[in-house]
Formats: C-alpha cells, structure tokens, sequence
C-alpha cells in the first residue's frame, strides 16, 4: 500500500532543523503533470466527504459530533490564502467556516490567547480553516517580543491542552506548515510589485518580517518541536511549488476525513410513513 | 443590448401574484445545453468580481467600502442550499461569509429580530449569502402566527429602512426569491425519501409547512409587494429548473457586482521603493 501523505509529511518527532526539510521537493507524486491529472477526482472525493460530514451531524439517531479544523501556518507568500481559494474552494462552502486571523483588537488583547480563536472553530459537520492561527502567540509574539517570555512560553502546554480538548470533542486538527525557501519568497514579493491585480496584497511591513527570517524559523522550529503532538501532529509541507501545496494539503484533509469515515446517516423518521404524507400532500 | 437580468427577473411593482409568475420558464437563455455551456466562463467572471471586490476594500488610498449580500429564500427544496453550493463555491470561500439562518434560539428571540442579522453581514469587501434571512420574520412567523399581528406587521417598514441602511454603508443587496411549483416540490421531496444519501435533507415538519402552501404564496407575496424597493429590489428566480436557477443567480450576482464596478486599487506604498527593500532583503 503507498504511504500515507499523512506519513510522509509528518514533522518529525524529535529536534527539527527546517533548513535540513526541503521546500520543493514532491513526495508522493512524481509530476506536476500527475499531480494536476489526479486533481478533479482528488477535489470531488475530498468534496463528497465533506458533505457526509456535514451529513452525519444533521441525520437521525444519535448525531455524530465531529469536525475538522484546518490550520495553515506560514511565512507571508507562503500560500495560505491560496490554498484556501485552490483547495478548500473545492468543498460546498455552507459547510466550511473559514477565519483569517489578524493583528488582535483591543477587546481581543483584553481576553485569553485562545478567546477569538474558540470563537470561530467549526461547528459540528463543519471543516472550519484557519489562515493564521493561535500559534501567531508564538510566533510573532514570540519574535517580537510583545509579550514577557513568562507569558508565551507556557502557551505550547496551553495549546497542546487546548488540542486535547478540541480532540475529545471530535474535532480532527489538521496543522499545515507551507515552508518556503528565503529565495521563494523574494521571488512572490517581487510578482506582487510587478503585477497590479496584486499590489494590494503586499505591505510595506512583509520586508520587515523578512529580515527577521532566522528568527522566524527558530520559532516555527520550537513551535513543531513542542506542538506536534500524536492527537494533533504538524505536517510540514514543501511549498515553493504551488501545485504540490495544493495536492498535498488535498491528500491530508482526505485522509483525515477517511480517518473519521463519515456516514450518510440514517433516517430520524419513517421512511414509507413520510412518503404517504407527501404523496397525499 | 440583451436586456440585463436584473430587468428580466426583477418582482412585478404593483401586486404580486405568484401564480402566475412562471415557475419553468427561462428568461434570457434558450437552452439548457446553452446555459450549461456558458457557466464556466461566467464563474470565471464572476470569481474575477469577487477578487476585486476584496482588493479594493484593501488596496492604499481610502478603500472603497463596498460589499454584495445576497438573500436566497424560498419553500423547501427550491434550491437554496444548492445555489450556496453550485454559484458562489466558484468564488473564493476566503472572501465569502455565508450564514443559514435556522429557528432563532432563546437568546436570539430576546433580541429585536434584526439582531442576529446584523452580526451575519458580510465585512468591506465580503460577499455575504443568507440560506434564509430576516424575511422568515415575516413568512414562518406570520403563516404560524408565532407573534401577534401588531408585531410582524411593522417589520415590512423596519426591513425597508434596514436595508436602505445597509445600502447607504455600501452593501447591495441582491435578494432572491426561489419560486418552485408546488408539484416540484412534491417531486422533490420524494427523491430525498428515495436517496440515501438524502435521506437527512427530509424534515417531518417539511410537509407541515407544505401544508400551509398557499398561507406561505400570500405571505411571500406581501413580503415582495411591500420589501421590493429601488434601493433593494427582489429578483423572482424560476426555480424547477436547477440550471436555470444557477444561470439566473449567477448573472444577477455579475450584474450587481458590475454596478459596484470594484477596480484593483494602487498601491499604497512607493512601489519602486518597496522592489530596492525586496532585492535588497
């Protein structure tokens, strides 16, 4: 049986070194060609499995409980908007619930770490996607500095109990690093110059980030190392090629609804009774 | 020029009367084959809208401040939940804000019935959809006498300066009423009982509503006799046909967003400078 793309792209358990994990390799696949030839069955497969989930929430019986949270996780240009366009736009968007995170408000500031992000997990049936995440508490808090070490340094063992919870509660936590080369990056931030249909998504402040790319790599390295856990693993996916991204990212949300195998459920009423009530109608 | 859709679609001004407003027809295209052949292209189009729909509430100078939300409502199976899934999943789920609006809950119900509206609509930039909307306010809640004459009956006024509102913020709002025969819903109705993988759409209470038919014809009526405003209008959409439905909804959609004309927006920053910080970094 071919390995799983839950298998392969597993961070690893113990130390990670992200300049050792290649940004453009294609594990699982050997060409673009195939890659984007398996892509339709791949998207009505991932789609058909979407709408059981959704299904299996609303059906008779006892009502299953569980959802996915997609996490994507990168540097800027790394693709997270991206694959919420290419991948997750392939699912009946009444059943996803889609949040991108930015710098907190006030009132968010006021409240927990994990207060705004509650807030917007999917409900059950949903695949709720996260474009930036809890983790930016430790990750640009943690490189810039906005709040004292005491305070972010205990948020890995609040995340991993936060995980837990959303686990015992049937949400599937599908965590995505799209890694991107340093080189990659100068590259997009140049298209977006050059191009005026995409202006609007540079900022000023990107360079700024970009100057503190070690920084940032050591803490996506501690935030993998501490936060990939066995209910909740990171997967690190090589993202300098967008048509991998998308596979990939594809492959894992597949499994891991293969993993909770949704069912059509069952009728909650009698079947013939109804269909005499509506033929007589 | 071909009259536009939103002519050819839009309720009578006078009185309505929904018998006699077709149920089959289709307006504007002569086919099936003719329609289907042209979707793609117009989900391109319409994907296109939407993206500079997003950008210019987020490109430098003073973002524009538009928005598009789009009202579906309609009998049991008239195809809202299939207009969420088939015209706007070909926008990008990242820019949409999709609600379906169910039996308000206690804490709703202690809130004036817009209160849960308001928290619904779309931001800058988002194209926001309602399966349902604050219309039911004055449909289910009329039909079933859930609160007194006295109280529904200014709701028609209320919605009106609602949604002038909402126009005067930047949000057009396109509101669609999915008109289906009531021999197309029996239909209907009786393939989810037929499908397994259907079998959870079905609701007992559908033929309790189904029931009441011509209660709920009149009280649509009134909705779009006395809440089809200049500012507003309703659209009646021909709906027993699913791909007229689709071909219809879409076009309306590209026509209002045409309107609003969203323009990729410019830079906010000095570009040229922005390209010497990038090769530089």
């Amino acid at each position: 049986m071919a390995k799983s793309f839950t298998d392969r792209l597993r961070a690893p358990d113990s130390s990670v070194d992200l300049a050792k994990l290649s940004t453009d390799a294609h594990p699982g696949v050997e060409s673009k060609k195939a890659a984007l030839e398996a892509m339709p069955k791949l998207g009505e497969r991932l789609a058909e499995l979407q709408e059981r989930l959704f299904a299996q929430a609303r059906g008779g019986g006892s009502p299953a409980r569980d959802s996915v949270l997609l996490v994507l996780q990168g540097m800027d240009t790394s693709g997270k908007g991206g694959t919420v366009k290419h991948v997750t736009g392939v699912m009946d968007p009444g059943g996803l619930r889609i949040t991108s995170f930015k710098s907190p408000t006030e009132e968010e500031l006021s409240h927990d770490f994990l207060w705004r992000v509650r807030k917007a997990l999917p409900g059950v049936g949903q695949v709720g996607v996260f474009d930036r995440s809890h983790y930016e508490d430790v990750l640009i808090v943690r490189v810039r500095n906005l709040v004292p070490r005491e305070q972010w340094e205990p948020r890995y063992g609040l995340i991993n109990e936060f995980e837990q919870e959303l686990a015992d509660q049937g949400t599937t936590v599908v965590k995505c690093f799209l890694h991107i080369s340093r080189d990659e990056q100068k590259e997009r931030l140049l298209a977006r110059l050059d191009d005026p249909t995409k202006l609007w998504k540079y900022n000023p402040g990107d360079v700024d980030e970009r100057e503190l790319w070690p920084a940032y790599q050591g803490a996506y390295e501690s935030a993998l190392e501490l936060t990939s856990t066995a209910t909740a693993p990171w997967f690190v996916v090589p993202a300098d090629r967008k048509w991998y991204r998308n596979f990939a990212i594809t492959n894992l949300l597949i499994e891991a609804l293969e993993r909770i195998n949704p069912k059509w459920p069952p009728a909650g009423y009698d079947v013939a009774r109804e269909k005499a009530r509506v033929l007589e109608s």
